[in-house]
Protein backbone atom coordinates (compact mmCIF):
# COMPACT_ATOMS: atom_id res chain seq x y z
CA UNK A 1 0.00 0.00 0.00
CA UNK A 2 2.34 3.10 -1.60
CA UNK A 3 0.02 5.99 0.61
CA UNK A 4 1.25 3.94 3.78
CA UNK A 5 4.49 3.01 2.43
CA UNK A 6 5.26 7.23 1.96
CA UNK A 7 3.94 8.22 5.32
CA UNK A 8 6.43 5.27 6.76
CA UNK A 9 9.40 7.34 5.03
CA UNK A 10 8.31 10.44 6.23
CA UNK A 11 7.66 10.34 9.33
CA UNK A 12 8.29 6.75 10.98
CA UNK A 13 10.99 7.29 13.44
CA UNK A 14 14.24 4.24 13.95
CA UNK A 15 14.52 4.05 17.32
CA UNK A 16 16.90 0.99 16.69
CA UNK A 17 17.71 -1.82 14.45
CA UNK A 18 14.14 -3.81 16.08
CA UNK A 19 11.51 -0.34 16.62
CA UNK A 20 10.54 1.57 14.65
CA UNK A 21 8.08 4.32 15.92
CA UNK A 22 4.90 5.11 14.18
CA UNK A 23 3.49 7.65 16.80
CA UNK A 24 2.31 10.56 14.90
CA UNK A 25 -0.38 8.64 12.66
CA UNK A 26 -0.65 5.26 14.17
CA UNK A 27 -0.10 3.84 17.43
CA UNK A 28 -0.10 7.73 19.96
CA UNK A 29 -1.69 10.22 17.62
CA UNK A 30 -4.00 8.63 14.69
CA UNK A 31 -4.54 9.91 11.31
CA UNK A 32 -8.05 8.18 10.83
CA UNK A 33 -8.27 9.61 6.87
CA UNK A 34 -5.18 7.16 6.67
CA UNK A 35 -6.73 3.89 8.59
CA UNK A 36 -10.16 4.59 6.29
CA UNK A 37 -7.63 3.80 3.23
CA UNK A 38 -6.32 0.64 5.49
CA UNK A 39 -9.77 -0.98 6.16
CA UNK A 40 -10.61 -0.46 2.65
CA UNK A 41 -7.52 -2.11 1.74
CA UNK A 42 -8.45 -5.13 4.18
CA UNK A 43 -11.60 -5.33 2.80
CA UNK A 44 -10.71 -5.53 -0.89
CA UNK A 45 -8.66 -7.92 0.98
CA UNK A 46 -10.37 -9.88 2.58
CA UNK A 47 -14.39 -9.70 1.93
CA UNK A 48 -15.08 -12.82 0.28
CA UNK A 49 -13.86 -14.87 3.31
CA UNK A 50 -17.42 -15.08 5.33
CA UNK A 51 -15.75 -12.72 8.22
CA UNK A 52 -18.16 -11.95 11.06
CA UNK A 53 -16.05 -11.12 13.54
CA UNK A 54 -12.72 -9.09 13.76
CA UNK A 55 -10.22 -9.70 16.32
CA UNK A 56 -7.15 -7.53 17.71
CA UNK A 57 -5.65 -6.89 20.95
CA UNK A 58 -5.63 -3.69 22.87
CA UNK A 59 -4.71 -0.98 23.08
CA UNK A 60 -3.26 0.54 18.96
CA UNK A 61 -4.87 -2.02 17.28
CA UNK A 62 -8.62 -1.08 18.48
CA UNK A 63 -8.81 2.01 16.13
CA UNK A 64 -7.35 0.21 13.37
CA UNK A 65 -9.84 -3.02 13.93
CA UNK A 66 -13.01 -0.68 14.11
CA UNK A 67 -12.20 1.52 11.34
CA UNK A 68 -11.92 -1.68 9.45
CA UNK A 69 -14.88 -3.38 10.92
CA UNK A 70 -17.17 -0.39 9.63
CA UNK A 71 -16.47 -1.95 5.63
CA UNK A 72 -17.40 -5.32 7.04
CA UNK A 73 -19.85 -4.69 8.90
CA UNK A 74 -18.85 -6.95 11.61
CA UNK A 75 -18.40 -6.44 15.29
CA UNK A 76 -14.62 -6.48 16.77
CA UNK A 77 -13.58 -7.55 19.81
CA UNK A 78 -10.40 -6.77 21.03
CA UNK A 79 -8.11 -9.35 23.92
CA UNK A 80 -7.13 -7.30 26.94
CA UNK A 81 -3.71 -7.36 28.63
CA UNK A 82 -2.55 -8.29 31.56
CA UNK A 83 -5.13 -10.67 32.67
CA UNK A 84 -4.40 -12.87 34.94
CA UNK A 85 -4.27 -17.02 34.35
CA UNK A 86 -6.54 -17.73 37.19
CA UNK A 87 -9.28 -15.39 35.74
CA UNK A 88 -11.67 -18.57 35.66
CA UNK A 89 -13.58 -20.76 32.80
CA UNK A 90 -15.37 -18.00 31.35
CA UNK A 91 -12.16 -16.34 29.56
CA UNK A 92 -10.06 -17.88 27.18
CA UNK A 93 -6.32 -16.85 27.48
CA UNK A 94 -3.22 -17.07 25.63
CA UNK A 95 0.10 -16.19 27.12
CA UNK A 96 1.97 -13.53 24.98
CA UNK A 97 6.03 -12.71 24.85
CA UNK A 98 6.89 -8.60 24.03
CA UNK A 99 10.35 -8.34 22.49
CA UNK A 100 10.53 -4.82 22.93
CA UNK A 101 9.59 -5.02 26.57
CA UNK A 102 11.28 -8.06 27.18
CA UNK A 103 8.25 -9.34 29.20
CA UNK A 104 5.26 -12.13 29.18
CA UNK A 105 2.04 -11.30 29.36
CA UNK A 106 -1.64 -12.84 29.20
CA UNK A 107 -3.94 -11.61 26.91
CA UNK A 108 -7.79 -12.69 27.41
CA UNK A 109 -10.71 -12.79 25.94
CA UNK A 110 -14.57 -13.81 27.13
CA UNK A 111 -16.19 -16.88 25.91
CA UNK A 112 -19.13 -14.97 25.51
CA UNK A 113 -17.54 -13.12 21.90
CA UNK A 114 -16.23 -16.06 20.40
CA UNK A 115 -17.33 -19.56 18.97
CA UNK A 116 -17.37 -22.39 16.06
CA UNK A 117 -19.63 -19.89 14.42
CA UNK A 118 -17.33 -17.06 13.88
CA UNK A 119 -15.11 -16.89 10.88
CA UNK A 120 -12.30 -14.04 12.43
CA UNK A 121 -10.36 -11.74 10.63
CA UNK A 122 -7.12 -10.66 13.05
CA UNK A 123 -6.05 -6.91 12.55
CA UNK A 124 -2.49 -5.35 14.35
CA UNK A 125 -1.50 -2.87 13.85
CA UNK A 126 2.40 -4.51 13.84
CA UNK A 127 3.83 -7.89 13.22
CA UNK A 128 7.52 -8.61 14.45
CA UNK A 129 8.65 -12.12 16.08
CA UNK A 130 4.80 -13.30 16.11
CA UNK A 131 3.87 -13.74 19.40
CA UNK A 132 0.97 -11.18 19.59
CA UNK A 133 -0.32 -12.88 16.79
CA UNK A 134 0.01 -16.68 17.97
CA UNK A 135 -1.45 -15.77 21.10
CA UNK A 136 -4.62 -14.32 19.15
CA UNK A 137 -4.50 -17.74 16.58
CA UNK A 138 -4.52 -19.68 20.40
CA UNK A 139 -7.64 -17.58 21.26
CA UNK A 140 -9.58 -17.97 18.02
CA UNK A 141 -8.38 -22.13 18.10
CA UNK A 142 -9.67 -22.33 21.75
CA UNK A 143 -12.93 -21.03 20.66
CA UNK A 144 -13.00 -23.70 17.75
CA UNK A 145 -13.85 -20.50 15.77
CA UNK A 146 -12.45 -20.36 11.99
CA UNK A 147 -9.30 -18.34 11.21
CA UNK A 148 -10.00 -16.28 7.83
CA UNK A 149 -6.38 -14.78 8.42
CA UNK A 150 -4.57 -11.74 9.11
CA UNK A 151 -4.25 -8.37 8.46
CA UNK A 152 -1.36 -6.83 9.91
CA UNK A 153 -0.73 -2.42 8.91
CA UNK A 154 2.88 -2.93 9.17
CA UNK A 155 5.34 -5.86 9.69
CA UNK A 156 8.98 -5.91 10.10
CA UNK A 157 10.12 -9.63 7.84
CA UNK A 158 13.73 -9.34 9.61
CA UNK A 159 12.25 -10.51 12.72
CA UNK A 160 10.77 -13.68 11.45
CA UNK A 161 7.11 -13.94 13.00
CA UNK A 162 5.66 -13.62 9.35
CA UNK A 163 7.38 -16.36 7.61
CA UNK A 164 6.57 -18.88 10.49
CA UNK A 165 3.21 -18.09 10.44
CA UNK A 166 2.48 -18.34 6.76
CA UNK A 167 4.45 -21.81 6.80
CA UNK A 168 1.69 -23.05 9.23
CA UNK A 169 -0.77 -22.26 6.57
CA UNK A 170 -2.33 -18.72 8.09
CA UNK A 171 -2.99 -16.57 5.33
CA UNK A 172 -1.43 -13.11 7.17
CA UNK A 173 -0.87 -10.00 4.64
CA UNK A 174 0.69 -6.83 5.68
CA UNK A 175 0.21 -3.55 4.16
CA UNK A 176 3.99 -2.19 4.40
CA UNK A 177 6.55 -5.21 4.48
CA UNK A 178 9.82 -4.05 5.79
CA UNK A 179 12.80 -6.02 5.13
CA UNK A 180 15.34 -4.38 6.93
CA UNK A 181 16.18 -1.35 8.79
CA UNK A 182 19.79 -1.42 8.76
CA UNK A 183 21.71 2.32 9.02
CA UNK A 184 18.71 4.21 9.03
CA UNK A 185 17.32 3.02 5.89
CA UNK A 186 13.84 1.69 5.83
CA UNK A 187 13.98 -1.30 3.35
CA UNK A 188 10.31 -2.42 1.85
CA UNK A 189 10.09 -6.05 0.35
CA UNK B 1 -29.94 8.83 22.86
CA UNK B 2 -32.79 7.06 22.44
CA UNK B 3 -31.01 3.71 20.57
CA UNK B 4 -28.02 3.56 23.28
CA UNK B 5 -30.25 3.83 26.39
CA UNK B 6 -32.35 0.65 24.38
CA UNK B 7 -29.06 -1.20 24.52
CA UNK B 8 -27.79 -0.44 28.05
CA UNK B 9 -31.52 -1.47 29.01
CA UNK B 10 -31.38 -4.66 27.08
CA UNK B 11 -27.77 -5.83 27.41
CA UNK B 12 -25.50 -4.51 30.33
CA UNK B 13 -24.97 -6.18 33.45
CA UNK B 14 -25.16 -4.46 36.74
CA UNK B 15 -22.51 -5.91 38.68
CA UNK B 16 -22.82 -4.10 42.01
CA UNK B 17 -24.70 -0.59 43.04
CA UNK B 18 -21.67 1.22 41.28
CA UNK B 19 -20.69 -1.14 38.95
CA UNK B 20 -22.49 -1.43 34.87
CA UNK B 21 -20.91 -4.19 32.35
CA UNK B 22 -21.27 -2.91 28.64
CA UNK B 23 -18.62 -5.38 27.39
CA UNK B 24 -21.29 -6.51 25.04
CA UNK B 25 -21.34 -3.99 22.89
CA UNK B 26 -18.73 -0.90 23.70
CA UNK B 27 -15.94 -2.43 26.42
CA UNK B 28 -14.56 -5.91 25.05
CA UNK B 29 -16.46 -6.69 22.06
CA UNK B 30 -17.50 -3.21 20.13
CA UNK B 31 -20.79 -2.89 18.23
CA UNK B 32 -19.09 -0.64 15.45
CA UNK B 33 -22.37 -0.22 14.19
CA UNK B 34 -23.61 1.79 17.36
CA UNK B 35 -20.43 3.45 17.78
CA UNK B 36 -21.41 5.04 14.05
CA UNK B 37 -24.52 6.26 15.65
CA UNK B 38 -22.49 7.60 18.75
CA UNK B 39 -20.20 9.63 16.22
CA UNK B 40 -22.60 11.16 14.54
CA UNK B 41 -24.46 12.15 17.56
CA UNK B 42 -21.01 13.72 18.97
CA UNK B 43 -20.08 15.30 15.55
CA UNK B 44 -24.10 17.23 15.53
CA UNK B 45 -23.21 18.62 19.07
CA UNK B 46 -19.99 19.82 18.53
CA UNK B 47 -19.63 20.52 14.78
CA UNK B 48 -19.56 24.02 15.56
CA UNK B 49 -16.72 24.27 18.07
CA UNK B 50 -13.90 24.39 15.66
CA UNK B 51 -12.62 21.36 16.72
CA UNK B 52 -9.54 19.84 15.29
CA UNK B 53 -8.21 16.97 17.53
CA UNK B 54 -10.25 14.55 19.65
CA UNK B 55 -8.27 13.14 22.80
CA UNK B 56 -9.14 10.16 24.50
CA UNK B 57 -7.68 7.52 26.95
CA UNK B 58 -7.02 3.62 26.09
CA UNK B 59 -8.24 1.64 25.94
CA UNK B 60 -11.79 1.71 25.41
CA UNK B 61 -12.10 5.19 24.60
CA UNK B 62 -10.09 4.73 21.35
CA UNK B 63 -13.00 3.07 18.67
CA UNK B 64 -14.91 5.43 20.15
CA UNK B 65 -13.37 8.36 19.71
CA UNK B 66 -11.73 6.85 15.85
CA UNK B 67 -15.13 6.30 14.82
CA UNK B 68 -16.35 9.94 15.78
CA UNK B 69 -13.47 11.22 14.29
CA UNK B 70 -14.24 10.51 10.78
CA UNK B 71 -17.06 12.90 11.01
CA UNK B 72 -15.47 15.78 12.41
CA UNK B 73 -12.13 14.80 10.01
CA UNK B 74 -9.35 15.19 12.44
CA UNK B 75 -6.79 12.76 14.39
CA UNK B 76 -7.17 11.14 17.53
CA UNK B 77 -4.72 11.55 19.99
CA UNK B 78 -5.08 8.60 22.87
CA UNK B 79 -3.21 9.25 26.22
CA UNK B 80 -1.60 6.27 27.35
CA UNK B 81 -1.90 4.58 31.07
CA UNK B 82 0.42 3.23 33.10
CA UNK B 83 3.04 5.95 32.14
CA UNK B 84 6.02 6.52 34.34
CA UNK B 85 5.71 9.74 36.40
CA UNK B 86 9.54 10.52 35.60
CA UNK B 87 9.17 10.10 31.27
CA UNK B 88 10.91 13.42 30.96
CA UNK B 89 10.56 16.51 29.56
CA UNK B 90 8.90 15.32 26.18
CA UNK B 91 5.01 13.76 27.94
CA UNK B 92 2.70 15.74 29.64
CA UNK B 93 1.15 13.46 32.58
CA UNK B 94 -1.65 13.47 35.25
CA UNK B 95 -2.02 11.14 37.88
CA UNK B 96 -5.98 9.33 37.73
CA UNK B 97 -7.35 7.28 40.61
CA UNK B 98 -9.93 4.44 39.37
CA UNK B 99 -12.41 3.97 42.06
CA UNK B 100 -13.52 0.52 39.76
CA UNK B 101 -9.85 -0.73 40.81
CA UNK B 102 -9.10 1.19 44.03
CA UNK B 103 -5.63 2.12 42.67
CA UNK B 104 -4.22 5.37 40.98
CA UNK B 105 -2.17 5.69 37.88
CA UNK B 106 -0.40 7.67 35.47
CA UNK B 107 -1.67 8.71 31.94
CA UNK B 108 0.60 10.53 29.34
CA UNK B 109 0.38 12.26 26.08
CA UNK B 110 3.74 13.71 23.98
CA UNK B 111 4.20 17.05 23.78
CA UNK B 112 4.13 16.79 19.83
CA UNK B 113 0.68 15.45 19.69
CA UNK B 114 -1.26 18.95 21.32
CA UNK B 115 -0.35 22.53 21.30
CA UNK B 116 -1.66 25.87 21.59
CA UNK B 117 -3.00 25.81 18.54
CA UNK B 118 -5.60 22.79 19.13
CA UNK B 119 -9.00 23.12 20.20
CA UNK B 120 -9.60 19.84 21.55
CA UNK B 121 -12.89 17.56 22.29
CA UNK B 122 -12.10 15.27 25.01
CA UNK B 123 -14.50 11.76 24.30
CA UNK B 124 -14.71 8.41 26.83
CA UNK B 125 -16.95 5.83 27.10
CA UNK B 126 -17.99 6.33 30.97
CA UNK B 127 -17.97 9.06 33.26
CA UNK B 128 -18.16 8.29 36.86
CA UNK B 129 -16.19 10.04 39.49
CA UNK B 130 -14.72 11.79 36.88
CA UNK B 131 -10.92 11.30 37.33
CA UNK B 132 -9.90 9.90 33.81
CA UNK B 133 -12.01 13.20 32.89
CA UNK B 134 -10.09 15.17 35.27
CA UNK B 135 -6.95 13.82 33.73
CA UNK B 136 -7.51 14.23 30.41
CA UNK B 137 -8.58 18.10 30.90
CA UNK B 138 -5.16 18.62 33.33
CA UNK B 139 -3.20 17.25 30.03
CA UNK B 140 -5.46 20.11 27.78
CA UNK B 141 -4.46 22.92 30.40
CA UNK B 142 -0.82 22.23 30.81
CA UNK B 143 -1.03 21.84 26.68
CA UNK B 144 -2.33 25.24 26.42
CA UNK B 145 -5.13 23.84 24.34
CA UNK B 146 -8.77 24.91 24.17
CA UNK B 147 -11.08 22.87 25.56
CA UNK B 148 -14.45 22.54 23.56
CA UNK B 149 -15.67 19.73 26.11
CA UNK B 150 -16.52 16.44 26.82
CA UNK B 151 -18.47 13.94 24.86
CA UNK B 152 -19.27 10.79 26.80
CA UNK B 153 -20.71 7.64 26.02
CA UNK B 154 -22.39 6.59 29.58
CA UNK B 155 -22.48 8.97 32.40
CA UNK B 156 -23.24 7.48 36.52
CA UNK B 157 -24.86 10.56 37.57
CA UNK B 158 -24.78 9.17 41.18
CA UNK B 159 -20.94 9.16 41.21
CA UNK B 160 -20.64 12.87 40.84
CA UNK B 161 -18.20 13.87 38.46
CA UNK B 162 -20.40 15.13 35.70
CA UNK B 163 -21.80 17.46 38.15
CA UNK B 164 -18.51 18.56 39.51
CA UNK B 165 -17.32 19.24 36.12
CA UNK B 166 -19.82 21.28 34.15
CA UNK B 167 -19.68 23.00 37.69
CA UNK B 168 -16.51 24.06 36.72
CA UNK B 169 -17.47 25.57 33.29
CA UNK B 170 -16.37 22.74 31.22
CA UNK B 171 -19.89 21.24 28.49
CA UNK B 172 -20.02 17.81 29.37
CA UNK B 173 -22.51 16.23 26.73
CA UNK B 174 -23.27 12.47 27.89
CA UNK B 175 -24.95 10.32 25.88
CA UNK B 176 -26.95 8.27 28.01
CA UNK B 177 -27.24 9.65 32.07
CA UNK B 178 -27.92 7.27 34.60
CA UNK B 179 -29.43 8.32 37.96
CA UNK B 180 -29.16 5.59 39.53
CA UNK B 181 -28.63 2.07 39.79
CA UNK B 182 -30.45 1.10 43.13
CA UNK B 183 -32.29 -2.97 43.40
CA UNK B 184 -30.61 -3.40 39.62
CA UNK B 185 -33.30 -1.19 38.00
CA UNK B 186 -31.74 1.28 35.74
CA UNK B 187 -33.26 5.06 36.01
CA UNK B 188 -32.24 7.40 32.83
CA UNK B 189 -32.02 10.98 33.74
Amino acid sequence: MDLLKERIRKQADIINADVLRVDMFLNHQIDVGLLNEIGKEFYSLFKNDGINKILTVEASGIGIACVTAQYFSVPVVFAKKGVNRNVGNEVYTSSVFSFTKSAHSVIGVSKKYLSPEDTVLIIDDFLANGSALEGLMDIVRQANATLAGAGIVIEKAFQGGGARIRASGVRVVSLAIIESMDGGKIVFG
